[in-house]
């Protein structure tokens, strides 16, 4: 049975983390082997380096940020992904470089053509790309609302102002629209039964498609 | 006046950090500015990445511990490094790129095409060079009986085995034989006075080089 890669993006409080356990347990429900994981992240030096890229409060350089979340990312992949999905694994990863591109290529770098082109130059020396990406689409004042209900302390990027969140939702719009057929817009401002059973119907046609023989 | 761009590479124990110090006081007591600092490292946010670099224990994938090199690279060239040759100063580095080439491209990555390719790539990425490169080479029994005599706590490298120390030297001869224009090779087996003299000598004549009007 071949592996499956995907991945959930968009801003936060969209409900990427409960969207992704909740196709974990559909597809685990129908017998598959999946791996759900985030980023940055995912592996012990992943989550070393997210601490510092999130908590740290170092003011790295946008290069370097950008970097810096590559190498966490290129050890996720390494050390996890790539075995998963080797094995046969279906992996649901909470945000992959379509957050990169949409956090620091657009939110923090303006669209600025060097980064883009960092972030490309990266982007290809991974060497993997999802099979299936699922962009979760929520008004700003809709997820406001879900992350203040959420609580807890936010981190540098949940911190940051209106006109930044405003940039990165346009990052997000716009990678889908030149990805179109990896990627797939999701309303998410319905109720999470709605939207959890339009994810699970669009994977398990994936499946299907990538496995005509498989039950 | 213009800045000047140093760099000293080579293995532990060949005297980089010493015969640093000396060039330092010595164009500091001819009137230049200069900016001595050190990689991984030369700004906060890439000393912190050092730490989990060196003493972090976090086994990251080698794709993911290059792109963590070249992450607190960026930093150190963007906020530091870059800064400060825009301000005329001489800037000297204990390491830079050539030590992630000679360490993880031939030490630990055995010269893997891949590898050589990925550390070339970001290499162009960061966009700088060395105006000079001092190679100090020192024969590994003469390095070790200094890194004894030093003490302190050995990081990851000083206690790696001594065939990658004999790939690591084998890859910084590589390295200024095939840029020979920017890299000068020194005989580190020799008194410190008599090496530092011959450092001098050739900074000293790079600089009239580049700045024939200067005093």
């Amino acid at each position: 049975m071949a592996g499956l890669f995907i991945t959930f993006e968009g801003g936060e409080g969209a409900g990427k983390s409960t969207q992704a356990q909740r196709l974990e347990a559909h597809l685990r429900a129908a017998g598959r082997e999946v791996v759900r994981t985030r980023e940055p992240g995912g592996t012990p030096g992943a989550e070393a380096l997210r601490q510092l890229l999130l908590f740290g409060g170092h003011d790295l350089s946008l290069r370097a940020e950008i970097l810096a979340h590559f190498a966490a990312r290129c050890d996720h992949v390494d050390q996890l992904i790539r075995p998963a999905l080797a094995r046969g694994a279906v992996v649901i990863c909470d945000r992959f470089i379509d957050s990169t591109l949409a956090y620091q290529g657009y939110g923090l770098g303006r669209a600025d053509p060097g980064i883009l082109h960092l972030i490309a130059v990266l982007g290809a020396q991974v060497g993997l790309a999802p099979d299936l990406t699922l962009v979760l689409m929520l008004e700003r004042a809709g997820a406001l609302a879900r992350l203040r209900a959420r609580g807890g302390p936010a981190d540098r990027y949940e911190a940051a102002d209106e006109a930044f969140h405003a940039r990165v939702a346009d990052g997000f719009d716009t990678i889908a629209r030149a990805e179109a057929g990896r990627c797939v817009t999701i309303a998410a401002d319905r109720p999470v039964d709605v939207v959890a059973g339009d994810i699970a119907r669009l994977v398990d046609a994936r499946l299907e498609t990538d496995a005509p023989g498989a039950a």
